[in-house]
């Protein structure tokens, strides 16, 4: 079986040789890192949708898309459920995990807590990837309050 | 259960990250990606060597560890064991796999063989590494001669 470890260790170097390369940004802007790993989480969450067992389900509300990300993409990636999924029925979710897996390595603290973007960038693509795989438009953006939890807000984009 | 596809497609955005990033080298010289790659590989493997069940193996000789390579490190990663293994007895092994993973999805021909060297040095580098925590100091190269197969070059260092 696969050491579920792996994925692990090779998204913690992959973050941190993008980091490295990185100069940082003018006040206010944003680094390119975050930018290229949202769009490597974008394509493999596309390739990873395509592998899921979604043939089992009857996607017929959007609902039972969220449902399937939380339930069947996290147990692929992470190795568990997401705790929470809220929405305001107008086509935003708010996706909440307790203990974050890519996040629970960190050290905890507030002067973490401007650590945490970089590893929130392939998961908030690899959620809009998925997504996009299944035939739904997307922004993905995530937030942090307290190590190791934070929550996936995603933001459905209608035609 | 983890996606065993997961690692594969996070290793392909990264190998093609790399890639677009970095500029032709001069003529002769070896591309700066695939020594990153290989140091990241090689910080995976140190990981992943702390992890495998290695306890319950008693390392008497050389060959053990290599033996412990092109089982245990192979499931762990590419779920199936290394093809082959030999060796002169002098601190030189070649571990052949026959249809290695990160091969298997590149088109087959003679045109493809130059691209194989971006897919081959992370696992240079996780191999070079996991001995690393074994506590064994050594080269690692790759080749190949007919896709999807290739071998693995160990050349232990001697204190």
């Amino acid at each position: 079986m696969a050491d579920p470890a792996l994925f692990e260790f090779l998204h913690t170097e992959m973050v941190a040789e993008l980091w490295a390369q990185d100069p940082d940004p003018c006040p206010g802007g944003q680094k390119t890192s975050l930018l290229v790993l949202e769009g490597m989480g974008f394509r493999v969450g596309q390739a990873l949708g395509e592998r899921l067992p979604r043939e089992t389900l009857t996607f017929r509300e959007e609902l039972d898309i969220l449902k399937f990300l939380c339930k069947d993409l996290w147990v692929a990636v992470f190795h568990k459920q997401m705790d929470s999924l809220r929405t305001n029925h107008q086509g935003t979710y708010v996706l909440q995990d307790n203990s974050f897996p890519l996040l629970v390595r960190m050290a905890s603290g507030l002067q973490y807590l401007e650590e945490a973007p970089k590893f929130l960038a392939f998961t908030c693509g690899l959620l809009r990837g998925t997504l996009s795989t299944l035939g739904v438009k997307s922004l993905v953006t995530a937030s942090v309050a307290a190590l190791p939890a934070c929550k996936f807000q995603v933001v459905i984009q209608k035609l």
